[in-house]
């Protein structure tokens, strides 16, 4: 498997720290062309600025760090967690299906071998990003992301209000969070919250009935190549441990689960046999593997599940389908809701954040915004309270399928009741019409409600109710929700966001085809399509020929002028 | 070359009028597998009712018809027309640069052979849709686009505004037309404006380095089999006469052009010899072809060109710059401003419309909302009060490449100052930054400027700014925009919208896949990723497996209930 992701004509930089000089924040810089234009018939050349890139591709992209995968990444953030002098690392793996897996030798050719011991936060110590906010600690994570977040401002003189500082206190308020296991040091830092650069996330993950590790491993870093800002592993089928340990070893953003995935494997796919002890363990093994956000049903409950009786689609969150069922066949209340607090306890040992998942989520967009879904949204606002007050980062996560004219009451219903949480949505698609072109009917969705406020987008795939995405698939999704996210910083106004419009814009009125393709999304595809058209001169291209050629006759009005 | 439109499982199927009885009004039927549920163990069958589907495709998808692509289609509104006695047929053609290519014995070859001579209104007379609309008379045409605006609506027992009179009344004040040359009896009636479903439009066309006649006939029948419901003849390379022809014979919607591209090509490219003689003439030629209506560039003014230098894409419409480098090199006001009522004159003969063409649309989002844009807009308002003076029915162009944050202003600004005139936009794409995927970029924007009001979407291909679209793109463009088109219908609330969402979704639901597919805007790219995916069971599916299907869990959670 390739271990190298490559950019054109792109330079790894890395930019120190003020409060943190040793910080290193990697980025992507992209050295553009000069101009060339007329006073008179003299022929002036202009330099054009180096434009950076946010760069989620991690040590990847840098030529002078060797990578091995089956070693794993650099530990970037390892010696900042060990300074803070409040985590400790156990003598060995806490969980005991986590240590049955260890022991069992059939799996040993599937293993990662370079397994480290997890770390957890001391007794009577907390270890989360939130904690250290909240004590008005500015940490090396904090400041790395303000660099991150800032890229081309300093460069091009560009206001900010973006300031360690200012990060310090929106995850301190609750309304950004820092994902940043202890256990998964590879990762690079990033923030998530609505006054920020919008992220993206990319799902991949087996199933029972496709997929091996080197693909889902191939898939992450394919991901984190195209822009994918977190990764979330889904996987339901075979090995979902020893696959996770991988990808977490090589990726540089921070990984999501849904535990109650694995704990359902666990009892054979039988709702029913569930219990609150095997979520748990399943919960301890994936925080010290180094999971950075679970998503978990909470804010289903008992007395709510009917709601979607009245529904379309009823249930379409496989969690939410799994905790409703396990309410209704034990007749009682969900052992996530009842254990919210307990779970918290484990999440803060590790600093994993919680993402609260939707199980009551519109699956068409006739079910949007009804009873079901709200009910859900108003337990989320309680929850996230409860693990604000045990220091736990939170956010919340959201529809699904909503037409677009219901898409605002979303995002203002759930700052008011989750107290201005984060919010993560999926999408949403704004029609049901279109499988097939889901990234599609979904990216108008989520430009909107990123515009409006969600922090993160959950990215969607061609594929989506059909398949599962292959790589191509993967790299659609990505690059179709990286667009809707920029949408929305643009519309935002997020200092900086327009450089890159400004200079791909600028490359595009003076022919700098070059530039024009490196400082797009997709390089390789802008490039393949261009060619592919038979492209003639420099100063005009097939698709005018030269006679109507708008951007040369406006360029010549120009010279005319002068 | 294929002249048949086929639909997996759809049944092309005729609806009368009620004022005209004779109408026969085409739509697609899709009959849907019932549903199967439970009522403790017994199977209840249950049947799902026929969903009826906008058709673009014409006579193509009707196997009764034959159809001979060398004869051209059935002339459906030719008895219409004569019927109201206001037109005669002249004994030959009028533009003497269309007398010169008939008989120009080496283009024999390239000729459509069955060319009828063309209808023009007779002396003191009025043809246009406008004017019968302003008399009060409720013609077919608008019977006819009554009755496909509300599909679905009859049989399920759905309220609709749209009655032939409401029609009628939207064409007389303006705020909609039906473009209808008296020349292009193949098309089939439908309507242009914001009370009614938002329609998109295709670009097609050679250039002087590609394609021939076949291709662009080809792709003519192919957008309208995706859902085109307008199809601009953009080309700009040899024998654009003789291929206009060909295209418009066959083509079933109605059909637009840029007439300054082919008096542009008149004078081999040379922008100085353009003439109002040149161009009237070329008007002419095209009106008695067929042509229901033309993109003009009027709206740019001689003191206006200058707003676009403090640009950064400068003019990026190539009529917009052909105009102000005329403009400039003659230092007069515009021959297309200047001659506006000649042209008006000329247009009311044939009912053609007159979308006014805006030139100084931004090319990059930078370029938003500026001074230079909203200066051709105001003209524009101008214009539109003087052809619909005329009786001529109109619409305004729009941009182009526009923030989310700055959408809103453009359509209400159009509003205002064109006097409710439709509103006709490119995209707008709503950032500069994903060439390859700008008809991604672009319908994020023609969703939301639809869901504002506006009238009809201009389709944008992956290949834009970057090559010529092949079929393939086509099929892509146009799905991306029936998508952005119907989320927009969805969120106006058009009466109707919602029927084919909620059937697909409850096939979704209850796996009925064929209806599924069947239902979507692209059934067979729908079915090949199904099929891709190694479906397993009727009951679930690649993407969950079986233990984590929540559509399968939900559903069992039902049948437990009852």
């Amino acid at each position: 498997m390739k271990s190298r992701i490559k950019y054109p004509r792109s330079e790894k930089v890395y930019l120190p720290g003020t409060i943190y000089p040793e910080l290193r924040v990697g980025m992507r810089k992209v050295e553009q062309v000069p101009s060339t234009t007329f006073a008179g018939e003299e022929k002036v050349i202009t330099p054009n600025p180096d434009i950076y890139i946010y760069d989620t591709s991690g040590p990847f992209s840098d030529p002078d760090i060797e990578i091995d995968l089956k070693k794993g990444l650099p530990r970037l953030r390892e010696p900042w967690i060990l300074r803070r002098n409040d985590v400790e690392q156990l003598p060995e793996i806490t969980s005991e299906y986590g240590r049955m897996r260890r022991d069992d030798k059939s799996l040993d050719h599937l293993r990662f071998e370079h397994i480290s011991l997890p770390y957890r936060a001391k007794r009577g110590k907390c270890c989360t990003q939130m904690y250290y906010a909240k004590q008005g600690i500015i940490t090396p994570e904090m400041e790395y992301v303000a660099i991150r977040e800032n890229m081309n401002c300093a460069e091009l003189g560009i206001e900010t209000h973006i300031t360690p500082e200012f990060v310090r206190r929106e995850i301190a308020e609750g309304r950004a969070l820092l994902p940043a296991n202890i256990n998964h040091p590879e990762a690079e830092p990033m923030i998530i919250g609505r006054n920020f650069l919008v992220k993206i996330n990319t799902n991949i993950g087996n199933s029972a009935t496709t997929s091996s590790i080197d693909e889902e491993v191939e898939k992450a870093l394919w991901s984190c190549k195209w822009g994918g800002d977190t990764l979330m592993d889904l996987s339901t089928g075979e090995n979902i441990h020893e696959t996770r340990e991988w990808i977490i070893r090589n990726c540089p953003v921070p990984v999501g689960t849904v535990p109650i995935y694995q704990a359902l494997e666990k009892v054979n796919g039988r709702v029913e046999d569930l219990t609150w002890e095997l979520y748990r363990d399943t919960l301890i093994e994936q925080c010290e593997q180094g999971v950075d956000y679970f998503t978990i049903h909470a804010g289903i409950r008992r007395h709510n599940v009917h709601l979607a009786d009245k529904r379309l689609c009823g249930i379409v969150s496989r969690g939410g389908s799994i905790m409703s069922k396990w309410c209704l066949v034990h007749d009682r209340e969900s052992f996530l809701y009842e254990h919210f607090d307990d779970i918290c306890d484990i999440l803060a040992q590790y600093d994993v954040a919680v993402s609260l998942g939707d199980g009551l989520r519109p699956g068409s967009t006739y079910d949007a915004n009804d009873e079901a879904q709200f009910a859900e949204l108003d337990t989320m606002g309680e929850l996230v309270l409860r693990a604000w007050a045990k220091n736990v980062q939170a956010f919340i996560e959201g529809p699904g399928h909503v037409p677009m004219h219901k898409i605002k009451e979303n995002m203002e219903r759930q700052i008011e009741k989750c107290h201005n949480a984060p919010f993560y949505t999926l999408g949403p698609l704004v029609t049901d019409i279109a499988p097939g072109y889901d990234h599609i009917t979904s990216a108008i969705g989520a430009a909107q409600i990123g515009w409006l406020g969600t922090a993160m987008l959950c990215y969607v795939t061609p594929k989506e109710h059909l398949a599962l995405p292959d790589k191509e698939d993967v790299r659609t999704g990505v690059i179709t929700y990286k667009i809707a996210a920029h949408a929305a910083d643009l519309a935002k106004g997020h200092p900086g966001a327009q450089v890159r419009d400004n200079a791909l814009s600028k490359a595009r009125y003076e022919f700098r085809w070059k530039d024009q393709f490196d400082l797009s999304l997709d390089p390789e595809r802008a490039q393949t399509y261009f060619r592919a058209g038979h492209h003639i001169d420099g100063e005009y291209c097939t698709m005018c020929g030269p006679n109507f050629c708008a951007m040369r006759l406006s360029r010549e009005l120009g010279k005319k002028k002068e």
